[in-house]
């Protein structure tokens, strides 16, 4: 059961990324203004390579919203590529001619789909693979993830996420539980203080951060790259989202499917949960308190990240990623063409360094699209105000509980 | 699209578990012993309660399978609750007579589905969220899984898991990376010496284990709980399950979601995910060889954990995941009756001290599910012959590829 | 999207019959009577052969229900096989030694799973196909139904359904548009004057019923079957059911699905279906009013049966479904044997002659799973109370429209 | 579980639609003209109004084909409509000013969605609803079941349909049986005769089809519109698709759902489905032989329209839709304005008469888009040369059995 669907579609270097959303109740006012903000925010990053300034992503919504507002049917958008004059012939849909320039790649990258991808779909033009398996698709993400954040706004869900470590550099201990306005706050001020992309680290501990840009300052000039480590906040999740009655329901697991989905994570941990797991269970969870005045159940610590017995409980939700360094070197990795299956260079495709500012945004995209398809499964309704209504009331009920 | 469908019903004091899974081929040959092995690893497990004495469960099945093979339709099953006279009453599913012992819970656990449920459902008898919420489900799971793992151990692909950590407490650095047979063989070892619950710690650092056992004993003594990291390893795994293809085909989240979802887990991480994020690229990927001789490629570390890209790359998949400790306490967390709202000590369920090797059957049984369904949908097959041909024949075009 | 999940196991002559069924809210009042209600409904009907009096099926419910009132988690029951101790051998789920007697099945029926169903699976006893195939399996259809019967009748949705057809023999005119409640009347009548199963046709016109009756018994001396046609109709559904946004959202496309899905069943007719193709556009319509005092629309035809573009229109659901004579002849058609590829006669199973008013039963339940499956869709909610009020908000919505 | 999932996207009137097809195998070849070629068929048909003209649908392939041959990642393509520049502000996504002409439509159409459409979504500008439900969503249904057509025709399977009746003139009797290739040369009979639109009827019974064209000029005449019966049928469909072992995996059952989806489908029947239902079971299955030079089981007759038991049997598919009347017609039915709640005549679209030739190339798109998903379930492989060997050895298997 998944009330919100959303499937992405699109090559790397083709003519666009489609993005196709199903669920989203009617009359739900969009401005396309704030989904290209996403979109810029994923660009941005300290650590990026040239590419980023190629892209200038802007979404074209194709249907579902008419005269600024969501229409009930599917919504789809475009993010054309503005590179694709240089790729007609590489990636012509159609058949080309003898002898045209096909950028093949025969060379596959440690890290990357290339090489399973290829003995999956028996191809030896990795090409056909790489298109698609390139984090270049995560911008359709981005755009699909502001338009289910528009929603959870509409009912006072926010979200945002900072950088808890790059690479071996890590926040101090006091920016580990960072409260959620100082998260969002985070990335303002660096926005305050200097718009490039230089200064765009998303991380909130102004110490951290230039050790942070020291060391990909480093890895840029050895050729390396870098990893690390994101937390991802939701707040005014409301209770009850999610379920325990079948293990495909529970909302923990299906945020680790979406946030392990991004390309490079390889590790999701929800709440405390890799430390948690080494403490003694008197001092893992968090104590229940009754709020007599605001009439509401309350924790005054949140180890659970907002989740117990995979539902939502009224906390803030609150995940971490764990990002592999880019598979992609300037110095490449020991591999082996598939033709010849001899040991060459990995190819190189692309030059960042490090990603990892950029995967808080997609995460954030993606938080968003499972909480709203939880959200839109618990309260359902066909139109904004039948959703509104819906959810009101069973706040409502919380409160009187 | 998920070939093989894969459900659970029952509550923890009810009749009994019921088990649903669709999408196996006609023809394998199923062993109920094998699937009552994996329900009795199951149980065993240092730091388990009384209630494992009573439950020694055994699998019923209803369908699907035929003088000892699968029919191709749906193969359930039902594991019966042997305490089942003794809650006759309370959980019975016609109205029971006035006055009659319902024991209804009101007071919820801290770290437990209690009070989200009970907002989410509407409830302010918290029996009816715990029951499903509790962790005897995952005898269904195991029991599921026990079938995949028939099938997969047909192809050749092979699971075993072992703690490598309950609370504090660590395995020595080279269990880090323990070879596949001497995780499978860690079990083995431990059984031939104690056959007793008592020794079974499923832990292949010996030294490591003795103080866990200590740990549990001293936890035990205080009225706490401990958590830990198990990791789940499949041999033998062929490349190419899993896709790249759109968000919800990649493996490495399908395998996070499944392994999310098992009760207490709060972290997920799959090959070198948490220690990897804090590498440099040039250390933290898995170089590509071929092997002219076996006609394959390989890599010679495995810090991907077997997927890339979402794809298995013939590689051993190994996922860990990471426990946080029982909520339930005998020195329980502060907690407030969801009828008076008065503090109250949080009702005590249950008595277990740590779960953790208990946990690593699960996981692996849910590592079984999602490689069972990978499998299904890369090789396709209605019955068993044809798996096996359609399996065949794409090994085959992988050493001629 | 579907919210509510309905799944059958088991095979005719195996221990049972298990439903499952996710997704209902908490706190709906089940009543197991009402279940057992529909199951002898089902083993009625003038025509059935011996089988029937064997079965006298009772549904046993194993979870998702306590104290008469459902939990929210899965529902899932058994109704038990009385004639399992008669096929224990052939039928059991253990291998059975040498020369045991499996009853194994060489001989294809046309008009039965039987041989393509053989060939998919790759078997050559046909009993492994026709076990599942069977119309036995509908016995947990019609449990299933009865769950989600029992919701849409707390929101004033009923349904009900009557014999349009024998064979060649059909009802008078005025009977094809027969009022809903002369359609849930057809059968009481029918029970008050005689509860037998000899008397129980279920057609509302008793001069056809007399001809119908004379038709069964000929075909019965003669060794023949009949099939047929039936209405079922659903009186008190809301507007807003199903969607137009998608083509697998339509209700008129997942009624299709449903009725089609019926053993037997070769054709599907929603309102006027097949006579309104040879109509001209003015009269194949129906014109809308508004009844001020009501505050509603209104038509005062229903030849679109209560479905426009895929959605619900606030009329009754009037669907038709057209059945083939039953396949198994006491004289037998023509066949082969699979293993010797001789001629033979094909292999007897039951002796029904016709199943058209246990048909009706089984597309009522189908309609209530569908139509509950899409409000549930529509409005939401985790406790009977949430969903009540949801659909009572909208409800006053398109009162003030 | 679906293996192939197709959605579309995009308003009548908005910039485009767009198709999404997930599952095709990589490799497969796609010839852009043979899918303008589908959409040029479907804008045939005697009886189309003046809004044909402006369309001259073209596909745009956006992703998943690379040089002629489809890459196993997701198939998205738009068709842009022509009469955008007209539309842009009706349509704007963005707000649009005061004052600026909204096209907006507040008097329902019976027969459509409009009303009901209107009250689920709550909206009072009916333009909303009718741009998704508009008949012109057909468009990206026709494109991507080329797709799936062109992976049938790899593996010899055709698919083709023909006109039985238009209002109530209605074919001979021999037309009720046409072997296939009668079907698709009756296409190609009209086609050599005349290109032009007007003799474009797709029946292969020229008395008829005069007498057709006769009642679509009356019918235009008088303001009215006609409603009709198209047989789809497909050839070479190899044994063992779809399955008996749950209800929503037979074939027949998603047949059914797909070809009620269609605009104007009010019933489906597989085989003989209406007409069966009348005769006795001698007289209604298709007995069974044994062609031992061939080695393959046959039927002389084919009743069952290929299917039995929900499983394909090895003989054409055949299924008959039924279309009502279009709805929207020159003289317009009563109907009642949802502002001012007055009688009003319904607010006219477009002026088709009969779109029933039409209705045969999208039901053409649904078969083939179904038979896919089936072949692809039956089958896997992800390459194209995966999924013919697994086919290839299938069908070996089914000459031994």
């Amino acid at each position: 059961m998944t009330m919100l669907g959303f499937y992405t579609a699109g090559e790397s270097h083709g003519k666009g990324l489609i993005g196709f959303l199903e669920g989203l109740p009617a009359g739900l006012e969009i401005d396309r203004r704030l989904i290209d903000r996403q979109l810029h925010r994923r660009q941005l990053g300290y650590g990026r390579g040239g590419r980023m300034a190629i892209e200038s992503d802007r979404v074209e919504i194709i249907s579902g919203v008419r005269h600024g507002r969501t229409l009930g049917s599917p919504v789809s958008f475009l993010i054309a590529n503005k590179d694709w004059e240089n790729w007609q012939v590489p990636m012509s849909c159609d058949p080309v001619s003898d002898g045209a320039d096909l950028r093949n790649v025969t060379r596959p990258r440690p890290g990357h789909a290339d090489l399973p991808g290829a003995l999956k779909y028996q191809t030896h033009d990795m090409r056909d693979i790489l298109e698609r398996a390139s984090a270049r698709e995560t911008a359709a993400r981005v755009a699909g993830g502001a338009f289910a954040r528009t929603l959870l706004e509409y009912f006072g869900v926010r979200i945002a996420s900072h950088v808890l470590a790059i690479g071996g550099e890590r926040v101090a201990i006091e920016y580990e539980s960072l409260p959620f306005d100082d998260i969002a706050a985070a990335e303002n001020g660096v926005d305050d203080v200097n718009e490039t992309e230089e200064a765009y680290l998303r991380c909130a501990d102004r110490d951290a951060a230039a050790r942070m840009t020291n060391l990909i300052d480093e890895a840029g000039r050895t050729g390396d790259t870098l990893g690390g480590v994101v937390e991802i906040a939701a707040a005014g999740v409301p209770p009850g989202l999610g379920s325990h009655i079948q293990w495909d329901r529970r909302l923990d697991g299906r945020l680790a499917r979406a946030m392990m989905s991004i390309p490079s994570v390889k590790a999701v941990e929800i709440g405390d949960g890799v430390a948690g797991a080494r403490k003694p269970g008197s001092q893992a969870h968090d104590a229940i308190f009754y709020d007599a005045a605001a009439r509401r159940f309350r924790h005054e610590t949140n180890r659970a990240g907002g989740i117990e017995g995979g539902i939502s409980n009224g906390e803030e939700a609150r995940v971490r990623i764990y990002l592999k360094p880019i598979p992609t070197l300037r110095r490449p990795l020991a591999s082996v063409d598939v033709c010849s299956k001899q040991v060459f260079d990995a190819a190189v495709e692309r030059g960042d360094v490090c990603a990892v500012p950029a995967a808080g945004v997609v995460g954030e995209a993606m938080l968003a699209l499972e909480l709203c398809g939880a959200f839109l499964e618990k309260f359902g309704g066909d139109s904004i105000d039948e959703t509104c209504e819906n959810h009101g009331r069973f706040m409502k009920r919380v409160l009187e509980y």
